[in-house]
């Protein structure tokens, strides 16, 4: 289990009617890093239903605790968050999946907070009552035309948010390249080379150049070649001198440069 | 149908194998907005469990396209993301969903991009060929103990992503309260007539103040109270005031002020 302090905040679900959802709901819960699935007189659960959704995530489902009234979930918390719909007749104040989640990041931070996070009925939500109990209400948004999320679903949202508060993405492309990028130096070396290969062929003429090394620069700059990519191009740029019968490399003055030897590495 | 620019991205399912999951995407779609699903090779479609888990999706299951094949379910479209759950041999550009939703809303503004989102197998996502076709690999965070998301749930958080990137929340409770907050001048009537009330019934001593007035400034600072809310909380006082016997107010030498009469605002 993760120390993100994650284990410190329960979904609740109550009086879930499909134990699909609950299953669904812990699964959703266990991939961002929850564990504290707490019930209300759930529909049918434990049950087959609810395993099969869970995949598995069955070790949340079998720890779950199932509670006879919401006031007995909520006990030992102190910030309490109830999803909900649509705004009420007496405005509350109202969070964002996003929001509510730097709130509750801000709350962990003390070390002995407990935070309930209340998802409703499939059918019509959490009753006024259970949403008086609740410090904020949260509201996960939807196409206005559309916004009866399922529930998992919902769950799924809002421990999404916890972990990207908590932990973010963690992905970093440019991070993890296998090889480094390219300098400018290499490059213009790349792109004379790329210059002299096009006149060798016949394919550019410098004293009729029109824009086309322009849109070639635009071109290969958007690709910000790293050092690998680069010596291939170089190699290939080579090949071709070669291939029309001229001496390889970016200038036609110079010795045959090392190209080829990219095939080494790859 | 909204005109956001979510009718111009395509959710692919490549050989998605449990027809639930199709409909439950749908349904994801619908809520975020999106209308556009196209299906390569699905297993079971149409059929009455993707139906069933559509809820009232069922309209983006009806106009959802069939191919035969992935490039099929590319054609027209200029960029390309593929959810990948690892790291491949060759590094490719990486995104997460949030990364990703700003990419494509900035996509969205040329009026004639197609965007296309591949999401792969249950059993085994996409395969390194169908990945090659993107031009970005998208990577849903989760806990790395237990990451495999289920596919209608990956397809929910990039919608909501989406979604959150073109419309954002729209959630605003300040916008939405129902009376105006309470300027600072009201609320130090309110303190001073705090202050007297509880002066009155003998809980408060000015000669030996101790930090009483200061924890309750801060208890009620935290509030930020609107002005229905004072108003109730000075007819609470004035109330006190006169079941002690006093002149109800803040101040003794005044005439008693009209408390009570919020009761007619409520």
């Amino acid at each position: 289990m993760s120390s993100l302090g994650l284990d410190r905040v329960r979904i609740v679900l109550v009086n879930p009617t499909h134990p699909g959802n609950i299953g669904a709901a812990a699964r959703a819960m266990k991939n961002m890093g929850l564990s504290q699935l707490h019930l209300v007189c759930p529909r049918g659960f434990p049950g087959g239903e609810a395993t099969a959704r869970a995949a598995n995530a069955t070790d949340i489902l079998d720890q779950a605790r199932v509670h006879r009234d919401v006031d007995a979930a909520l006990e030992g918390c102190s910030l309490v968050f109830g999803t909900s719909a649509r705004q009420r007749r007496i405005p509350w104040p109202l969070q964002a999946p996003r929001e509510c989640a730097e709130t509750i990041r801000g709350e962990l931070a003390q070390p002995e907070t407990t935070i309930a996070i209340l998802f409703g009925r499939e059918s019509r939500g959490l009753t006024n009552e259970e949403l008086q109990r609740c410090h904020y209400h949260l509201n996960v948004p939807c196409d206005p035309e559309y916004p009866s999320l399922n529930l998992a679903m919902s769950v799924q949202i809002v421990c999404y948010e916890l972990r990207m508060a908590m932990v973010g993405a963690d992905v970093s492309g440019a991070d993890e390249w296998d090889f480094e990028p390219a300098g400018m130096e290499e490059f213009e070396h790349f792109f004379r080379h790329l210059e002299r290969a096009l006149i060798d062929i016949g394919f550019h003429d410098p004293d009729n150049p029109r824009q086309l090394m322009v849109r070639l620069r635009r071109m290969f700059m958007r690709i910000r070649p790293d050092r690998m990519e680069l010596n291939i191009l170089r190699g290939m740029l080579s090949a071709v001198q070669r291939a029309a019968g001229k001496t390889a490399g970016d200038d036609p003055a110079s010795p045959p440069d090392s190209s080829g030897q990219w095939q080494n590495h790859v």
